[in-house]
């Protein structure tokens, strides 16, 4: 399946600063290290690995809430570890950026519970200590869980939080790129001059949700805006993509409904006024490697052994929004009709789509890397069927998420990257660190055609 | 005047995320870094020195909003560079903790724009990534830059703040305190539990500020609670202390006048039921040595004559509420009868108090250190000067500003760390590294009579 076009993949690791992440109950495998997600030492260590094995990103997921669908309570999710207890992504970047010099940082913060004003001056401190190797993942927070500790009664319906989110992203923008001219931080001893100040300029954002008069508090990184990430599949979410995202992670009962998915935020994309190829677009996908075929194999029937039943149904049901613990394990999928299920289901019925699933199916099948297709095998085995993947899918590559930690991404870096390498799938390592926009958009600050480009209203046409 | 009584003070470097903090146009010294404030390696290696000097915590200041109380606008801040442009601080600290092992990270975050449930994750983790190396220092945002930013029209009245300070801690406490037991965290594998559900407890809190029902998403830390610092010499903040601060930070006219505060803090904080020695108080100073008394005068003078006069009347202007601006420089300030000044002017009148002072004596005082005394001279004289002030005003040490950075605290470790040693001023380093609180409170967790022990509902009488 090597294709002589070949061009490299983003590649990214998928974490959470949890325990269980995405996989069920193998922290309890006797090599897993993920109880270590408390300390610096495991992260660095972790960023370290990633950046050697050429991998892109450290996408860190996040939620504001517990893990408390299954029963209604989040007892189950604590016995097993499942994403609850929970500590905060954005801590952990600048400890792992001292130790790194190209990984980038893709960190999930919701719209939802943050200050725009705020959050700018955040992701901006970031970004000047990582010298521009910051992503921001924008999600826009569905739990009830976080909603009732955060001032709310239940999360605020779906629609108004992208309503909000743009509104929210619209405010970031103006701070972004249009408070701080290009040229304002002239640092002259001489002169006694730091900011040339006629070169900064207070928003005035008075909006539905937001009022901002200030310009940004922090003076603009070599990004300025963040890499902009964004999941989500919806209508809505579809058009947020296209007027903001610059790479979308996405998933499919099929490669040919993920290319579907991906055709049409292309053209919601160009409806906003952008290139066919502004937008690039990642899927999931956990990988168990090894030497050969047989030992993977192996590796994974240990890891299925290993997966817990309860702790999946914990998954499934934050994932679907129905309490799993209320139905028998024989019971039949597909008799239950209900959006949130067929869109949870999307990511794994392409398996084996003629197979009859039963919740106990499903739950066995969750335990290793989630709803998430999962490729085991040799290297040349796992590079074939990504490829394969990739090419009906037209994905530009992986959120590659862990059965185990870090021994996945061990796996992964000492037997499949040097495969990858080979085939022209990992972006050589530069001979200077660049910014994650350079190597994910080939260049370090937003495309012209980007619509938060507009803000800068600072920008006369000639310095385009 | 070296005490053989002398007990180790504490020590704090103070800093803030910005390039001039509290002296006065000084980034314009040719030995200045401070405009690297955005560089990662800049802040590891002042935590380094610091470390190496014998400090016990570097004591990050914030602010959410521009400097701009001169002239209405931030021009003359942004031009200075006073405090504005400003990085977030927290974020440095996962960086600057993976290169050292010992120095505490104390942190300035607001109670008036945070949410506490998600506030409380934020210390938990970073007590976990520092192994119980974090304080929280405790402000409440007087600023109407920051309230315009952030939703609101001008900032929360004083007391009001204060109001929703103390439920913010009420509920942090039941975060950090009460909802997960001792034990509750039991990572085993054999079992399948990594947490026992039955000792993890929703707090329930229905305030007049704050709703939060979920326990705290993250496991405990070392600390629990972080070391709390707290500044404010305000009645109300004065009973906020009392019920809250391990460590309070305050100023004084003269050392007369800063022991009258402690005192009357000791007594508050016996009225709330703490013992006398419950709370450590800490002052600030600028101190600029070198080997000899006269190599010193000669620096401080060439600081003092770099020192710039619009720049000290910004700072002045943001610390009294008053448009400096406005003032011509032989303005006489005995004769402006405000209590904003009047406190303001508190930590320096000690310096000569007979002295009728102009607006251009202050500006020019502030240039090197702000308000704060400046000790100046060889090991010897300022280790006899620091002790004196120490001796007559009560304090239990220091929060030691810079002139230039890191120039000001290079000299600090190579002169003075020495000194101080000798006389027992700085506490040895342990064999093992310890936790903040262990080093300035002698035990990890909040002491038996911190009003936040009473949240710990699940201890019975038995385990105290």
């Amino acid at each position: 399946m090597s294709n002589s076009n070949s061009k490299p993949w983003i590649l990214n690791g998928f974490a959470m600063n949890v325990v269980g992440h995405i996989s069920a109950g193998l922290w309890r495998h006797p090599q897993d290290q993920a109880f270590r997600y408390t300390e610096l030492d495991h992260w660095i260590a972790l960023a370290q690995l990633l950046e050697e094995g050429g991998f892109d990103t450290l996408f860190l997921a996040d939620a504001v809430g517990p893990v408390d669908v299954y029963e209604g309570r989040p007892d189950a999710a604590l016995r097993n570890g499942v994403q609850t207890p929970i500590d905060d992504p954005m801590l952990l970047v600048s400890g792992m950026a001292a130790a790194t010099d190209h990984l980038g940082f893709g960190i999930t913060v919701s719209t939802t519970y943050e200050q725009p004003f705020l959050l700018a001056r955040k992701f901006t401190t970031l970004d000047h200590l990582t010298k521009g190797r910051i992503a921001w993942n924008i999600v826009t927070s569905a739990l009830d869980s976080a909603a009732r500790n955060l001032g709310l009664k239940q999360a605020i319906d779906h629609d108004e939080r992208y309503n909000i989110a743009q509104e929210f992203l619209e405010v970031s923008y103006k701070l972004w790129e249009g408070s701080w001219e290009d040229g304002a931080v002239r640092n002259d001893r001489e002169r006694g001059v730091f900011v040339d100040a006629s070169k900064v300029h207070p928003i005035h954002h008075t909006g539905k949700y937001f009022q901002v008069r200030d310009a940004n508090l922090s003076q603009p990184s070599v990004q300025r805006t963040p890499v902009l990430f964004q999941a989500g599949a919806s209508s809505r979410g579809r058009t947020f993509a296209a007027n903001n995202a610059e790479v979308v992670f996405l998933g499919g009962a099929t490669a040919a409904d993920i290319r579907n998915s991906i055709e049409k935020t292309r053209e919601a994309a160009i409806a906003a006024g952008r290139s066919a190829d502004s937008i690039r677009f990642i899927t999931g996908a956990t990988v168990i490697t090894a030497a050969t075929d047989a030992q993977a194999q192996a590796k994974y029937q240990e890891y299925l052994a290993l997966a817990d039943i309860e702790a999946a149904l914990v998954l499934f049901s934050a994932w679907t929004g129905i309490d799993w613990s209320q139905y028998p394990l024989d019971h039949p999928l597909e008799y239950i009709e209900t959006n949130a299920i067929r869109s949870a289901l999307e990511n794994f019925t392409r398996i084996d789509a003629e197979k009859r699933w039963t919740l106990g199916d499903i739950a066995r099948y969750i335990g290793v890397g989630g709803l998430h297709p999962t490729f085991v095998g040799g290297p040349a085995t796992v590079a074939d069927a990504l490829e394969q993947y990739a090419e009906e899918s037209g994905v530009d590559g992986f959120n590659f998420a862990y059965a185990i930690k870090p021994g996945t991404f061990e796996d992964f870096v000492q037997y499949l990257s040097p495969e990858l390498r080979k085939r022209g799938r990992i972006q050589p390592r530069p001979a200077q660190p660049q910014t994650l926009r350079e190597r994910l958009q080939g260049q370090p600050q937003l495309r012209k055609d980007h619509p938060g480009r507009k803000w800068r209203t600072w920008e006369s046409s000639e310095h385009q």
